[in-house]
């Protein structure tokens, strides 16, 4: 009775047949890192990981075998995305903007045998390349007159290896739930943990995210990520374009507005990238009062888009935005904000301010708040609760990690702090382990951080919960004013008050020169306790 | 290293599930088989699927027994699409326009535990029940004030069952490649054969027909599917629906332009039925002067959709047509004809060529074209061949057989004859069993037909291959005239080489006064050869 439908395999190089057999000649335009603008396509692209595939064998790859990739986001790279896996190897994504150690150490956990990478890349190549113990071939990703000067004995090149073999290839079959591609998370504490997304995880997370609600993708669409493919799974992009069939841009590694905006010109309708890269854009756009000629969507993820950006595209450039929330651990799709019919019946800054959220998610996943015991909380749009994500995309487990990261009813602790409204509009207010917990009411550190630095002599503001006898925990604010300016704590304080409840308001306003910030340009909590520790500082009313 | 993502069940449960948390008060509008239009919701579906699973259970009902629904288009049967494979039971679909032996015959065949009639049916379910050997309950979809007077004993009133439970149920669960649902294909030649969904194939085939190039649905769109829920799966639209969050309008059993018109206008923005449903619609708007204020979208298969409906549902009314190709075996959907980059560059007058034909696959179906040794045939447009298909929801076994109906290779033989261009557009020019095979190329029957019944005095015309020593078989004609006409021989012919190839031309004309039908008013191709063959016909080449 069961089970007599055709067996269908979910794994990525179906992605890829769909797209040669009935979309090959959909463009894909690419900034080589070489430096020209070249032209290829799916059909061409499969030709090529086939090659690839078939090289990858001849190197003594094997099944679940584990290949680093440390490259920019070119049509070669889309070669590798498919000819990886098609040879039955885990294409692990590096980020070439990770100190050398950090690569090293994921490198060895993930114990990488062939490492593939861009030719620009030699130099940090060079550096990690002895210290890493199970890599037996490095691969530069060039053709040979490009190959670069390097002390490295053995390298291979890229071109050369592929051009070498033919076609004639049948991919590496398996059970769709086989890991199918690797990405590290950056993780603020301890070391950087992998991510294996499997076959099936990919094929479902690009179905979904591709939907009408979603990214809306269809063959008709042109889409450019400047989103790197090593940042949590590309966002799935390498997926979901030909998927759909859709025709991609590829800009390289200049990541200039110029070099931005001649891409963008090439016809692209759908772009993706984390907010600082519009923000330039848009200024440059305004500067040389340039219009976006083909640009009809873009989606801005990865940390908050502020309103100004989400205005600009739309009012100045007739450009509509989707505002995303992923994470490395969910491939990344949590939410898009897209309309629902509710959203529809609004006026144009009720919708603005719904776009400031980062919307609802997709079929096969789940969101939900709780408290600090794990009692769900409702989703009225001001409850903030712990956020905790389920769905078919997902982490379980991180690679060689005995023990789950979800509960016992299968629940992935995203370490955010989060509210959700009636429709299921989410929005993020804070990590977890920033959240100040005041007489069991949840104070935003990231909310009293942007009012006070809409005060025009702050230039940064860190807020954290301290310790105080009645309430647990209450908020102090660690200020940088402007070079050469002095501002009254009461002026502050009285500032602030026009954007958060008085109870919010913090307790204590401490002036620095600098507050300490991570590798990845964000505000160290962690420095900033560890500096008021070694202050002793303490609540005033303790002080007192 | 593999299976790392958190496990996720593809069954229809999470479809539902989906649609409640994030769109629980989409509107579906439903005219009941009582007479009144009402409006319910996904929420609200939720709970009384719940409750029916709950009081199935209760009846006995174990995993995989089947369970038979002889339902219209009503909200109440969508709760029945939930509720009855929610309990773990299977979703076998009736289609009350067959005989009384046929539906006899389907149901002990899937040996159906229970029935649930709409309340109109109830004359069918009483020459039927004395002989359906496993059937234990009947339950009548009706309220207590509804149920309708019967002979039978021990009917269940729908609602009174339900009414009953409260909805604090938690869905069977089990694999994904356990059965679903069971549709039988009506079968021209022996007995129904049952195709046997699966919980998996049916939400991955959901999710690739709502994708943009496909239905493009999204949770803004409100769908009436006016083709029956117990045609070929209902097209899906029953899971395609609440899996993007749309609104939906149900339109009961009244099937007149009037009523579908009413429904139409209830905020429609897509539908989906077969061309004879949209012709007498198209008339009555016309003759009305009717305008469709909220129809965006309409699909149109179930058989080829002529030029002029296409046309003017696009001109008259600016609605876009769909043109689709399924089968029953297929989910049903084979193609739909969106437009890729190909077709938008074209003139207005050759995308309505294109739209004539049924269009190209979603990812996880692929099509080929073979001859008659199981060559592949390329796609160029014009050349002819046998079509195959694989894919995620394709059938493989029809229930209770033992044999596979696919090859070696996994292809399912559709029994069709078509040819598929460039781009992937696929056209289907006959049935296999049909197309005239003579001195090795084939010539469809169906052109020749629909190039006769041009002619002003034809009113039917039906072409089959007869027995030919030289070209193995040629096309004959069986033509019937309009009453109390008479036509030349040459003057048809000479009429159709406008529109087909000379070889082509039918060799010799038979006028008759009928030709004759099957039950669902198709020519009967064998009851026309079984009158010739009483009458010895052989080609002109052999009588001389």
């Amino acid at each position: 009775m069961d089970n007599l439908m055709q067996p269908f395999s979910l794994r990525v190089s179906e992605i890829l047949d769909h797209a040669a057999r009935y979309h090959p000649w959909r463009k894909i335009i690419s900034r080589n890192v070489e430096g020209p603008i070249v032209e290829t396509n799916w059909s061409s692209v499969r030709i090529k990981a086939k090659k690839l595939s078939k090289a990858l064998q001849k190197l003594d790859i094997k099944k679940s075998d584990r290949i680093g990739v440390m490259a920019w986001n070119t049509a070669r790279h889309l070669e590798l995305w498919y000819g990886i896996p098609g040879s039955g190897a885990i294409n692990h994504t590096l980020n070439p903007r990770l100190f050398s150690k950090q690569l090293t150490y994921i490198i060895n956990h993930a114990e990488d045998k062939i490492l593939m990478v861009d030719l620009d890349l030699i130099k940090i190549l060079e550096e990690i390349l002895p210290t890493c113990k199970t890599v037996t071939h490095a691969i530069i990703l060039a053709d040979k007159a490009n190959m670069p000067r390097s002390n490295l004995p053995n390298l291979i090149c890229y071109e050369e290896l592929v051009a070498n073999e033919d076609s004639d290839f049948e991919w590496v079959t398996g059970h769709e739930t086989e890991a199918c591609g690797i990405c590290y998370t950056s993780g603020t504490t301890g070391n950087p943990k992998g991510v294996v997304y499997t076959h099936r995880s990919n094929v479902l997370h690009a179905l979904t995210s591709a939907s009408p609600d979603m990214i809306n993708l269809s063959s008709t669409d042109r889409i450019m990520p400047v989103v790197p493919l090593f940042h949590a799974n590309g966002w799935s992009i390498g997926y979901t374009a030909p998927l759909v069939g859709a025709s991609m841009v590829m800009p390289g590694k200049e990541m200039t507005p110029e070099a931005l905006y001649e891409m963008l010109e090439k016809g692209v309708t759908v772009t993706a990238a984390v907010p600082t890269i519009w923000l330039l854009l848009l200024n440059y756009l305004k500067e040389k009062k340039l219009k976006l000629s083909s640009l009809k969507r873009v989606i801005i993820g990865g940390s908050s888009c502020p309103k100004a950006v989400i205005e600009s595209f739309q009012k100045d450039f007739g450009v509509k935005v989707l505002h995303a929330w992923g994470m490395t651990e969910m491939s990344p799709l949590g939410t898009i904000c897209s309309f629902k019919p509710e959203v529809l019946e609004l006026s144009e800054e009720e919708k603005i301010s719904v776009q400031e959220t980062t919307g609802h998610p997709p079929f096969t996943v789940e969101l939900k708040l709780t408290d600090d015991n794990g009692n769900k909380l409702k989703n009225d749009g001001k409850t903030q609760g712990k956020l905790w994500a389920r769905g078919a995309a997902v982490v379980q487990k991180y690679l060689k990690f005995d023990e789950k990261v979800v509960d016992n009813d299968g629940w992935f602790d995203t370490g955010d702090v989060a509210t959700i409204d009636e429709n299921g509009y989410m929005s993020i207010t804070d990590r977890s382990k920033d959240i100040i917990k005041s007489g069991g009411e949840w104070i935003s550190s990231i909310e009293l951080e942007n009012a006070a630095v809409g005060h025009p002599k702050i230039v940064e503001a860190a807020a954290i919960g301290v310790f105080h006898p009645k309430w647990d925990e209450r908020p102090i604010l660690v200020v940088v004013c402007e070079k050469g300016t002095r501002v009254k704590e009461k002026e502050i304080t009285d500032f602030m008050s026009d954007y958060v409840a008085k109870w919010q308001i913090p307790d204590d306003i401490i002036f620095v020169e600098e507050i300490p910030h991570t590798a990845t340009g964000k505000i160290s909590k962690i420095g900033l306790r560890k500096i008021l520790e070694n202050q002793n500082y303490q609540h005033p009313d303790i002080q007192q």
